[in-house]
């Protein structure tokens, strides 16, 4: 049931490979299934702030696209675009390794909406630094530019 | 009563410049009062989505920050972490420039609360592309992690 | 240009008047324009917390209100629907009057987003005690219960 | 670990028990336990828009409540405030029982976040209507009204 198509599995990975802030953060793509993906990235300099710690907008930008991306497993064609989305931060975000966990809570036919749980490692141990709601439009227009 | 010393401007205009992220992104301070700041940049091509529009991680970014610098502009010396924030994309974000307008709504002893508004210039037109609600704490001590 | 036909306003301001949980928290329709609506309201004595001061869940449904309804100044027909919506309280609410002032911020084909302002009147003072970022979907088929 | 003193549960009973909007509403608790409460309500008359839906500003209310009284049951003495919360509806609110799931997902120091599900029983069946993250400041001293 929440079984990919090895099509999505690879559309899903190729997308995410091209989105150039995405390769700029090293972002990877780690376990998929349908309405779920697993994202990945080792925090580089210019990710953290002056104290150390990675920035917000850094992690935000994870969350957005964790939560688009597990819509896209679940989508063939339609261009997804994010109505809005909101992020808590719940605790200073340290660490070696950052990983962001979309899931789709509902797939509705105009509107989606995931969440997105961000973690970070810290000498082994996994500590939740985010959670996020993120609500995605699906444009069968390309051509149509207001949401 | 808006008016800002020339103390809070530089430490202000300072801090922006120090931050590895907004450097790299290309970002610059221009009008700068009392609880208000603006923030401008140039997307470089890894800001953008493989469709062109700017991606929405960037302006996530950008709205943190200018809610944050904005409330920067009214504290001397704590450590600020934003608790939360939310945001809505309110068009596709085209064109050549971005302008983030930060402006503090509420400044309380331990939280404020900002608004962030997200402009682009598109072939000399000016449209909002996003609005933000930024939640802010202010860390009086440094070294307790836990908001 | 923010002109309200005279059937606009009749239509909006009978179904404010129409719905129930409105009509027991004593909300009236004060000036009106197009994507425009003030609401107002003397809080009753269930609407307040054991502490005196307004329930955050009154407060939220008139800024869910405020929202939809500056919208459907706008609107001839559709059934509108929340989809989400956010609000920071930025006082405790005291005080004898409540005001929301919804304004819309963006009104596209399929979603629109509106901010919700929430002041209250204390000892002849008025002021802000929160802000809202609404974001409404129209239906143009009232039997599809999916957004 | 999860287990709650039964001075936690009498006095988070009572407490929900005494607020009039929730009174009003028909609230009840459910289940309960450190850091996570059920709260359930039929809705009344009032409580559903002219169309039969359960209005958006009552689920609201729940949400928040319910975020609230999960923290509640980790807290011994502070007077809890919300600072601010979204809301996703997920889907349009029919049915004759209303479930609201709070669970504390962060207790920091001076904040909490608390993730809050609603879900409505119809015709035997349980959906999920909406969600909700709620951030709640610990308030120590109850003669301060600036959060």
């Amino acid at each position: 049931m929440n079984e990919l198509s090895q099509d999505s599995e690879q559309r899903t990975r190729e997308s995410v490979a091209r989105q150039p802030l995405l390769k700029l953060y090293g972002v990877e793509v780690g376990a998929l299934s349908r309405g779920y993906i697993e994202l990945t990235a080792s925090p580089r300099d210019f990710m953290r702030r002056t104290s150390g710690i990675v920035h917000g907008g850094v992690l935000a930008a994870l969350a957005d696209s964790a939560g688009g991306y597990a819509l896209a497993t679940m989508e063939d064609s339609p261009f997804l675009l994010t109505v809005e989305f909101k992020i808590n931060f719940l605790r200073v975000a340290e660490g070696e390794q950052i990983l962001a966990i979309g899931r789709v809570l509902k797939n509705g036919r105009t509107l989606a909406v995931a969440q997105a749980d961000l973690y970070m490692t810290d000498a082994g141990e996994k500590k939740q630094v985010a959670t996020a709601l993120v609500t995605l439009i699906k444009k069968h227009n390309h051509g149509n530019q207001d949401s």
